[in-house]
């Protein structure tokens, strides 16, 4: 069971949705929890002028409600009828430790980093799985105790590697991740995976996107001579690199500058970048809304 | 008159307030703005664990509602005092162009950037006068037409300084204003001016505070041989550089870099730190809570 | 005449140049300032390994030679003629004053703030003269002791902007100025104008390029939901908004940010990267090599 | 035997020092270099016009110079009392590899962060062990082939702590490491630990000092409201965290962090700068100079 203590006043429900804005939603959503005693710890609120959508996110303590998330869950889903929020809201709880799987290559950086984040009980999750395309990063996975896998993808051969993503769809979906982690996996994944896993799929880019899409981001920065290099951190789409932008952040850069030298300084970006991405996705602080994200 | 245009769907009300935490508060502030049909356009709350302590900020169209700012008032004062708000809360109209006084010395950087966001539209307030205890920055205050007073402040002159400070005092009121900004005005306000203009008197001071808080800030950060340098906008108190901290930002300084070069460095980022600072304070974005401040 | 005080321990020969990389370069120039008495107060050095290109700043006393800037500029050709330097090599003097000329529209916010640093002294040039393609930044202009020229470009009109064009022409280089900045001037120049001004035009864009190029880049920003906005600093090319980057900066913008917001928000970022790159143009410490700078 | 391929083009001898400034400085050193056919890579020099202080960064191409780093380090005496550079300059080989001690507790972000670059490759040292105060990171240092110490220190035990500190001495000592890396170790170095050590034990610090000495800087910061929380990497001395320091860095906080959220955050701006101002040093890029740093 991979449930923590029912009662702790760490524990929290999260609500999030979105809705067409329209007056007294705030009301209907606040006076919904306070008839219930429901104690609300954050709120967070938006709305979109130019579509006119609303969105909200709410943390309640766990033990200020006298009934349990599935029950939580049945009664938000009639104010959710009422506030016309259709299929996009979610109610979840927090005493559910969430589950990632972490795609690889060869460039550790990121893989790391994020097995020290969780090491240390920074990052609150379990990594159920790491696989990679290449076996390099079996040692430092399996030093955590966490199972890799190494799926190769045959360079040149499209049936090999359609059975290496079946093979990889195989491995990731029998955890039932929260989250599909891409911590620098070099190939590009296919259409049905991208659908499979929308919403759930992240990706860290090393570029500020939408500059220098693709390959060799840090090639392309420096021949264009710019000051700055950045990562992005987004959600996986079919339309390569132009998904929905979670986080992204940058770093100086100057004339001394190799391409190495930005591939090396470009890491320290690319590791804090994906970090944050993934931990505000698992806290349910990443809102869609079109080719947009609100982070609450 | 100072009022715009009353029924413009850019105007807004906006209540502000902090009390104690408990149960429903969201509930009760929303649904009293709901059951006049107000359209809340942003809505921001934070809970403070250590003390306690709930705030808000609630940006509502004047449009929607059926009655004025005066009626709002007094509509709310009944929803304060059933929760315990007490005096610490606020109703305001942007519909009211907010006063500002700015005092000056010799050093013309924040004026000139303040007048600039003025004039271009950018900072939509009114600059009721400019005092200087220097003649110098008049002309450009004059260019701007805007009344520059002029109060010399004689060193070593106790009871001289006593007079100035009164005559200062009395510029200043006369036009009541929002704000009282010290941009880089270089006289210590006695108590008794900080007393008067609490919670309205802003500083800027060219450190990140609390490093090198009084006098020349940058030549102490350059002996302490520090790799950035700062500003910091915060409330004056009678408390030397210790109020309320509003906004901080830094800048990258290296060994190169003279005591010269960082003050020259430094102006960038006391323009905007205060800029920031001031908007926020004008918009109603700033509740104090103790020695702190929650930017909404 | 527009010099300053022949010997002021302040005044500096400023030498600069590129070279093919070889031994010794190093030695040949301080050998050559050293046999003069020249007392280096800076000195900057970079090699290109992908190129095998050697560039070099030297900042030297005025007053530590026995003569002036000519017969520096005479001695110097001979160091260059052996180093192979051909004409990409300059000798100037921080006693001549700079001259520079800024091409303006609306937008005020990049002007005021020049005009700003002018006047407190920060930036120690002539501002010749500012031509607009609106007359609305003239009063500011004027306000400054600064004369301003009203050149309308008529749309749609090809023959009446070319000989708006050709207007702009005659008025900026009456001046011969070391610098024309387009402060958010609104008018693409046409090829003969960027051949003629080749690095000596100087552009602030409203983005990080190279992302958003052309037209509106806080609108295409918005839409693509990026975490950050930047400006930036370049020399004009033919190429639009593609010439060699000066310098670049970005800040961060979130969800709630309109693109009103980001316009806002920029202006601070597009002022402060503009005043970065224009002061290192006329301190000579850009040197372009390809599409590239070196920032010395 | 620690050293790498001889005469790799990678490799390079390292010249640093600091004299008293006045003419020919930068003639005879690059002389001297290019008489042997010294291929300088990278040239750095810094003239600190307070103190009269010059200050050099020399990197060469270990195979231009006919000759090693033993004949290199011999004949540049010649030079060096020539320049009355006394005993303050280093020519060092990055064909040796160089070691590092790492000393800790328990918190072990930066331990993690140091091991995985180092694992990745991106940090070309061999760390030679890991001392800590507590047991708990022992597996992670053992997972990486590094031998870890525990040696306990002893509270409220003078004599005992005594006793600590004399083991921790032998410990590191024995590797003889070109730096001593404190990533979060809670004791104070003695001061004949610090006179020992001096000039190669490098301090994390988790405030942007001098901002918050001592012990719990995220408290301190919670509790003065800064809207910024730092790092500092610094030399350890004698003087509580008033060392020399090497490198800062920030990251923007707000109202709703808790100082969990602060520690939590700083973790990511202690890592870099950690990581940062070793490799700096590592590579003979620091200079000190008072209590400043030149950093090249």
């Amino acid at each position: 069971m991979n449930t923590r203590a029912v009662s702790s006043p760490e524990r929290r429900y999260v609500i999030t949705f979105g809705c067409p804005d329209r007056t007294g939603i705030i009301a209907r959503i606040s006076s919904f929890l306070a008839e219930h005693g429901g104690w609300i710890v954050e709120a967070a609120y938006h709305t979109d002028p130019e579509t006119g959508w609303f969105f909200t996110r709410q943390e309640v303590r766990a033990d200020s409600l006298p009934f349990g998330v599935d029950e939580l869950r049945a009664l938000f889903a009639e104010v959710a009828t009422a506030l016309n929020v259709q299929s996009t809201w979610t109610v979840t709880d927090t005493g559910e430790r969430k589950r990632v799987v972490i795609l690889v290559s060869k460039e550790g950086h990121c893989l790391y980093d994020l097995l020290a984040r969780v090491a240390t009980g920074e990052l609150d999750v379990e990594v159920s799985a790491v696989v990679g395309n290449h076996p390099e990063l079996g040692d430092i996975t399996r030093a955590h105790g966490i199972p890799f896998h190494h799926v190769p993808f045959p360079p040149n051969d499209p049936e090999g590697k359609q059975a290496a993503f079946a093979q990889l769809r195989a491995l990731v979906e029998k955890h039932d991740p929260h989250a599909v982690v891409l911590a620098r996996f070099m190939q590009i994944l296919p259409p049905e995976l991208c659908a499979a896993w929308a919403g759930r799929a992240i990706n860290i880019h090393h570029s500020f996107l939408p500059s220098f899409i693709g390959a060799r981001p840090y090639h392309q920065a420096h021949r264009r001579g710019v000051k700055l290099v950045g990562a992005t951190c987004h959600y996986v789409t079919a339309d390569l690199d132009a998904g929905p932008i979670i986080e992204q952040d940058v770093l100086r850069v100057h004339h001394g500058d190799s391409v190495a030298d930005m591939v090396r300084k470009g890491r320290d970006i690319e590791k804090v970048v994906l970090a944050r991405g993934l931990r505000w996705h698992l806290e349910d602080r990443v809102l869609v809304h079109g080719n947009q994200t609100v982070i609450f």
